[in-house]
């Protein structure tokens, strides 16, 4: 499948409801389970998708438009909102998520970007450089990878309730080494 | 985290209203996409799912509870969605999958099960004795399993497109052979 900006925007519009269906209200067992030392729970996992909102994909795209002499992204910090969040709920984190992901989404339209725009390119300081439709589409994959993150988390809260079905049920032992 | 029902059943009521808010009205490309021959589609999670309802769990929990002298359940059909839903839309899908569940979990909750009852065995012509326990804890993580899948594999359909960040993304290369 070849990158499409309406069919991404599609995918990054629904994450916001996704996670809602999935998460809200729901009980601290569920919310704040991991799955070891410094991985994510899922209160972790919307927190970290602010911190994308606000420091991730849209201000490395506005690093890429404004074709400065310099190009390079800022750093991210996969722990900003650790901090960030001490005193919130879940549910006030998924309010604040849908709303800035629908501003972003509004920002992203209204720039009503070209091929050529798509085209360009940013300076990863790891990764060198980096289109805008690299960068665009990675945030569509990230929403997933983060929804795939917390379904499995939440998975892996009744491993040992399932019994003999454990090898039946992959998601329970994916990722027993870290790997997001 | 110990088994508790009504937290199950919390999360099992979540399942339709998550994959309405992902899947329900989404291009084919992001519908129909898999992880390579013989891998579901997220047009056959659903299905897989209905098939569930209809021959998976509450009919497991009917042979358990009916303590007959066999209770042994009816072996599964991982592609029984193939043929049922070759003329279906997703969306149609979505909605019978909806319809299904609410009625298995008004059916569960009426059962009021007791802890005495969730002890009860049942034969797994595999696994051998599993407890209703067991099988209700298996059903949230077979749904959960299910929705990290749907999400693997939208995420996947951007492989290519997401140029060097691919090791930033390990839901890209999750599942390389697949395991369910």
């Amino acid at each position: 499948m070849r990158f499409n900006l309406d069919l991404s925007i599609d995918i990054l519009r629904r994450s916001p409801a996704t996670l809602e269906a999935l998460l809200h209200g729901v009980g601290q067992a569920w919310a704040r389970g991991t799955e070891g030392a410094d991985t994510f729970s899922p209160f972790d996992v919307v927190g970290h998708l602010i911190d994308g909102e606000e420091t991730d994909f849209i201000p490395r795209a506005r690093i890429i438009l404004a074709r400065g002499p310099d190009p390079r992204f800022e750093p991210t910090d996969r722990f900003r909102h650790r901090t960030r969040n001490e005193a919130r709920t879940l549910d006030s984190l998924l309010a604040e998520f849908a709303k800035l992901r629908a501003s972003n989404l509004q920002l992203l339209q209204s720039w009503h970007l070209t091929e050529a725009q798509l085209d360009l390119r940013g300076e990863h300081t790891a990764l060198g450089p980096v289109s805008l439709r690299q960068l665009l589409a990675s945030w569509v994959v990230h929403d997933l990878e983060h929804l795939a993150q917390v379904a499995r988390v939440m998975a892996k809260q009744y491993r040992s309730e399932v019994g003999p079905w454990v090898p039946y049920l992959p998601v329970l032992t994916d990722h027993e080494s870290p790997r997001s």
